[in-house]
């Protein structure tokens, strides 16, 4: 991909239709490597890899939304570290047969997910591939970047936005039906919670993890890098109707449907003890996402769910099960 | 993959033995993002995606060379770029059914290029794929990176190293027969050049690019991207024995089969006339890596290429074709 004019051929005749189609969401790239924009704090990045079949099939999401779907997974990594983003690298392997203008269509979602977190693209790669596969790496900066450690005993524990509405349209899907508007929404058009990561950072946030293994699986991550238990109430997590109708289907208890399902790209914060119900308040007012208090650290190691006054085991998502 | 403790599941037991099989090439990795250690000149970073049955097939090389490969075709873009490395990213899909050793050796082969070039291992994902997938991203520093564009009308082109030799492999395998060890050793353990790539910015190269596509796709770029020509005598390109051998079997001159090889992650470079057969001597000599001027830049648009005093029409590398 290439603001520097690229050479003849075909592979090259199809990174400029993709350059265009672009147009000011990749000012700069086409070079051997991007070269990234001065700027104040530390460089942070991740990287994210989404294969057709495995996370993904083409009959559930337009191109574009393959293509958002797969950036904004890897964007929300930086929300959990408070970051701002400079851009997305997207390496992308389309099947031979396949029409370049999904390949386009599949990078115009990059682009505007990279855009509306307020990013570019940075550069990338092509090839060709048995099936679709779509590899995002996300560059940001922060001041102090956040990560799973540093969680304390005392701290609160608090989730972003309405867990579960992923699962809910994995399992429609799956079903062979069409998911709730909500759930398909949640799913092929997630949004990172960059600017309330942010905000949480600034708010004195200990330690941040996202969503993408499910709540049960995350907290675990959070708990054992910062060295403490957790303890969740399940019974606490904000449950919408497509969640509720789904995990009813089903006939799991809605608050373990939400924990179990992987992929909601929500951010779960642990907060010191002074961050309250009135901070937490105005936070979700100026960014517009929900903010709830879902548990609390305690000493120990592990995770305790609780779903009425019962502990309950639940299982992470895995992409290899 | 992570230094930060994991939680429990059986991705995250993956996960771990990775890390422990890495060691000190990976000393801090695991949390959402990876943050990059302070230091000086800009950040550069570039992506790149080898498949299975594509860039590679898993008769022709063991797990460990494929990661090296994998890791050495994304550092040649830094290299390219006259970069320092700081790190790398790996991304990588593998078959359900594929034994964990095998990802770990493909893995120690990403770390291994990784540490040899000066760098770590900062981070990663992990997915189920049909088959193998290995998308490396590479970050470095330059103080003021080099790009395709800035050669100019009486620069002398220069090329690194012995080129074709990887094409000599890949005859030989689709041939069902061994490759050369000196074709196989390209093939399965390039050596991007970095120090080399170095020195040449140093020495005031005015644009630079790694030959991934091959010297007849990849000087197109350079000619694109500075607007100028380059004329480029293939008689003057370095031929080892090996290529001699497998242009032969082919029926193609050695030159030829030499320039349209793909892959061998080599540089070309544009120097100003004062650079000279001394200085390129002396180059040669520190860093080991033969260095050899093969033609100039001149006004005008495009690259020709002689032969014999002919001038050929050439085919650069093509994933897709």
């Amino acid at each position: 991909m290439s603001r520097s004019a690229l050479g003849p051929g075909g592979e090259f005749d199809r990174i400029r239709r993709i350059v265009s189609a672009l147009g000011p969401s990749a000012p700069d790239v086409g070079d051997d490597c991007a070269v990234l924009p001065d700027g104040t704090g530390r460089v942070v990045v991740s990287t994210d890899l989404s294969i057709e079949g495995v996370h993904f099939e083409t009959a559930w999401l337009s191109f574009e939304e393959i293509g958002w779907r797969a950036a904004a997974g890897a964007l929300s990594d930086l929300a959990a570290a408070g970051a701002e983003v400079i851009g997305v690298l997207a390496s992308v392997g389309s099947p031979r047969g396949a029409a370049d203008g999904h390949l386009v269509d599949l990078m115009r979602g990059v682009g505007a997910a990279a855009t509306a977190a307020g990013g570019v693209v940075l550069g990338g790669d092509l090839s060709a591939s048995p099936q679709w596969v779509v590899d995002i790496t996300v560059l940001g900066r922060a001041g102090a970047p956040l990560t799973r450690r540093g969680a304390r005993p005392g701290d609160g524990l608090w989730l972003t936005g309405v867990p579960g509405l992923s699962r809910a349209a994995l399992t429609a899907w799956r079903r062979g039906e069409q998911p709730e508007p909500d759930a398909r929404r949640a799913f092929a058009h997630p949004a990172p919670r960059l600017a309330l990561g942010r905000r949480l950072a600034e708010a004195g946030a200990r330690a941040m993890v996202d969503l993408s293994d499910g709540l049960a699986g995350d907290a675990g991550h959070l708990a054992a890098a910062s060295a403490v238990a957790l303890d969740i109430e399940l019974d606490l997590l904000p449950l919408a109707p497509a969640v509720v109708r789904a995990a009813e289907r089903q006939g799991t208890p809605a608050p373990v449907f939400a924990a179990e399902g992987g992929e909601d790209y929500e951010l779960l914060a642990a907060l010191p003890p002074a961050f309250g119900a009135a901070a937490a308040a105005a936070l979700a007012m100026a960014t517009g996402v929900p903010l709830t208090r879902i548990g609390a650290v305690v000493e120990g190691s592990g995770v305790r769910l609780w779903h009425e006054r019962c502990q309950v085991r639940l299982a992470g998502y895995d992409h290899f099960a």
